[in-house]
């Protein structure tokens, strides 16, 4: 208990040390950087489009690590991911007017990546279905978590809003993405309140947990494609400067305090907590420079850490549902830290606001919004599901005895 | 039984209504895309190259679910692939005089993939070095397919009669990749008629199938550069749309199968199935909108499903050799559907003719003559290889024991 | 041994007409080539950046193989990787004045990755913490490294100066990245001189060996990216072309060699000599064709497989230390194939010469100098690391015992 206080109020030193930082690193890299010639090609978007999509298939892989329950989360994240993808596209050609363009489409993956983030919060405790029923029932609430964001309608307007108009801040995702994944994915946890989650051991093998090290890693990788995935060509290099300098914040410090806390490392925390960097830099990307980055990732990463180590037993104890996948620790935390982030560097930097035409006022509204609109259109269709599900399971929980034919039989009889 | 008539008669009313929804829908959306400024770049096609040699090595892990016979599936890919690289570049260069450009490449690789994907016919009935043989000998079987698609001899002349001349339209493979490699592939499986290969049983692991949920889930995201590979920039909006819709449709309606067929998945039937949308949709690529596509998409997965349920036992009996990864009710059932459904609309909708400058006949006479030249030359090639083989193996079929020193002694030893 | 004779004789046989057939190739192909329109991106590069991240994420999981000493591993990666990029870039932009760019961090990431090639020789010999120091101390060294190779002090000058001025001969790394990776891991082995190493026990499992082979296929496909990282537009198509040939023929040669000389394959030797060829185009890259790229890969993938089996337990007896995962074998002697060839081309042929304005001299200098400062650098660097190390491990070694978690427990207890 000592050492932990210790831990907890040395990183609370750093976290000071870190918003001072912040404010003086804010400007100065990011004046500096030669930012290329502006070009931007669908050649180029076409690679983004893939990227993202290849991201949200090694989110599946960051949660395989239940060493009978592997398969089950590949197929309801492609069921999810299906769902969503089609009914977010469908709305806006058919209520919104919008063409397909590779930007819509960007969209639409984003919508998709935002669910099956959110479905690591109730994994196994659907039946297979309605994987598919969720991806079909998020696509609206993505639609007006884009509302609270920049006001929706039109893809065009949504575009060039993101490019600087007077909406919330937030072009790597912090808010619309990993708080909207993270507080939907809770409200849905809470209205199923499956209590038998609580019981069901989870174990692990050595390579089901190789598989989540290779999806952290390469996710950590192809992160700079989603933060950058609505920027103009002028903003890439320092787009990516960030967010890699954000994630190296959080390998470090989410080592750290594992080592610290815990003396040694969890797996399945570190793979999860050294994601927190880029997750944070979301809402700031574009109003910071890369020394600025490392700072946020080294503070996300540490509160990602310690949210899996002290928050996340007893939120869960108190919401009487567990989050499976912990995401609230990575997401949701780390979400708060980016969206905090941004508040503040809006709240003392006059060139942040004129640079992203936001304020402090409208991420912070932005923010409240999608929290607490998440967690009750989550719980809505939380209710919804648990209504539909009937009895569920009759087996074992978390197996892929569930919905796969895992006989000892030979593949060619 | 009863189950698997209903089945069946409820796939079939699907079928006939989805032949109606794609005639349907196959002019609207196209028309409404905003298609982006055209522009083509040697930086665009240099990933495009990447992303289908990384394709290509995934395909090896779609085929590494048998847990003794893994590492020899790795190799067996990586000597077909150089061998039949090396003499298509090398029958271009010195016989047509084409010169090396990353456009030649891609044919290249796409012939190496061909290749790659219908050895699964055959795996682990040849000896290792006959892998680097039949990629020698396959080359040439591939300029012959693309002889019968557009005409050979010049790569600038295949190139731009893939841009619109009146030629077969197979833009994204169905015919030229699919059909060819199944059917090829047969045909040297129906020549090598090794009956051991029936009796061998094939044991999986939970990761052995996990690395082919890797592989399918990865296959299907990089699936668009794969269609898309020659395709001018102002149409990669639409392939990729068309592509991944397809691929959406596949994943859904496979799953559906399987489920009520089976009652259960079997998740090396799912992981191959879920991948019949892309294939079904390269025929019909740049005529049809993304409603369309996954229309096709659902049919096809769903055909392919079925193929492995009831077609494949059946054929491989009545062949009297073992399709040993089940490549003809993927790449052969679903590149029929791709192959059907661009004859139906070539056939019905003038706008189809006049954008392709293909007809429905010319699509036919192609798909025709690639089945039965594939098998043709598939048999001829069986035939040198089952000369060339010997008695094989001494010991258990598909054993990685056969090729690789798999000892218990430590690796530093 | 009559048997390893004759092998070692054919070997060199083909080394001597390799020899001939690469002067004779290497003008021919090249001068047909057509090479695009020369243009380069922002996105483009921005691709370039996250396909070498990815590839340095890959080389852990080329070095998973010791079924008990993965995660370690993994962790040991993240924390060098990310140590050297931020002394790396700190160091260029505050010493040296230069910007932050595409272009810097992408020789960011290439500094990362010569030191994530390193630590293959002296893993497991370290505290966890002491990854991230050897990071910090490495960057250093790298900039050194530049300086020799082309004068370093403004990125603008270093990436002109790969271009074309009268400096070494290196634009895909054989000499810079893994000649300097191979000598300074040597460098630190031996200071360290960790005779433990050599009696731990490695045992490998199927999977922890199928992982590296996914690591070593898909490298090897996406190597085109880390040998054209700074080239011009107009040269991607011929460097792709060479790296892709030179990867063909270490993939046959390695294959041949490890069946002739040990009967069956060692997957471990195998899915390293593979790459032999994509390390030693790099200093030939723009000089040759892809003709004689493949003889090069032949060469290279034969010699490095030789080095496995024959050298590498001479070394490390002599050496008193173990190169854990046998870096020297693949980027110390397939770098010095790759050296030697340039210098052996610079020497003979004056378009060489006018086309990189290097010389024989020059690269032959670069060469050995790397060598000897390597050596030397990373020795110093090793007994720093052995000063700070104190008693290390007091368990077993190459275990993720002495850093993780590993319990029985399920996850969510």
């Amino acid at each position: 208990m000592q050492m932990r206080l210790k831990a907890i109020a040395s990183f609370l030193a750093v976290a000071v040390m870190g918003v001072f930082a912040l404010v003086l690193f804010s400007g100065s890299a990011f004046a500096d950087a030669d930012i290329g010639n502006g070009e931007t090609l669908e050649g180029f978007k076409f690679v983004k489009n893939v990227m993202i999509w290849f991201m949200l298939m090694l989110v599946a892989f960051l949660m395989i690590f239940i060493k009978k329950y592997e398969w089950s989360v590949a197929l309801a994240v492609l069921l999810s991911a299906a769902g969503s993808f089609i009914v977010y596209m469908g709305m806006h050609e058919f209520l919104f007017n919008d063409v397909w363009n590779q930007d819509l489409m960007l969209m639409g993956v984003i919508c998709a990546i935002t669910l099956v983030i959110a479905i690591g919060c109730f994994l196994g405790t659907l039946k297979m279905w309605q994987y598919l029923l969720v991806g079909f029932l998020f696509a609206p609430v993505f639609v007006v978590f884009e509302l609270i964001m920049f006001g929706v309608g039109n893809i065009d307007s949504v575009v060039s809003m993101l490019g600087g108009a007077a909406e919330a801040a937030d072009h790597g995702g912090s808010i619309l993405v990993h708080m909207g994944a993270a507080y939907f994915g809770l409200g849905v946890a809470i209205a199923i309140r499956e209590k038998r989650a609580f019981k069901e051991p989870m174990y692990t093998t050595t390579h089901s947990v190789s598989f989540v090290w290779l999806a952290a890693m390469l996710l950590w990788v192809l992160w700079p494609a989603f933060v950058t995935a609505l920027l103009e060509a002028d903003q890439f290099a320092m787009g990516m400067a960030v967010c890699y300098m954000g994630g190296i914040g959080s390998v470090i410090s989410a080592w750290l305090v594992c080592t610290i806390v815990q003396k040694k490392v969890n797996p399945l925390i570190y793979t999860y907590a050294m994601l927190a960097g880029p997750v944070a830099i979301g809402a700031p990307l574009i109003m910071i420079g890369p020394w600025a980055a490392i700072v946020i990732g080294i503070i996300a990463g540490a509160v990602s850490a310690l949210s899996f180590i002290f928050l996340h037993p007893l939120l869960c104890k108190k919401l009487g549902a567990l989050d499976v996948m912990g995401v609230h620790n990575l997401h949701g935390v780390a979400g708060w830290v980016g969206a905090i982030s941004s508040i503040i560097i809006l709240a003392v930097s006059a060139d942040a606001v004129a640079l992203t035409e936001s304020t402090a006022v409208t991420n912070l509204l932005a923010a409240v919004l999608v929290f607490a609109v998440g967690l009750a259109l989550g719980a809505l269709v939380g209710f919804i599901l648990k209504l539909t599900r009937g009895s569920y399971p009759d087996e074992n929980m978390f197996s892929d005895d569930i919905d796969f034919i895992k006989s000892e039989a030979p593949a060619n009889e």
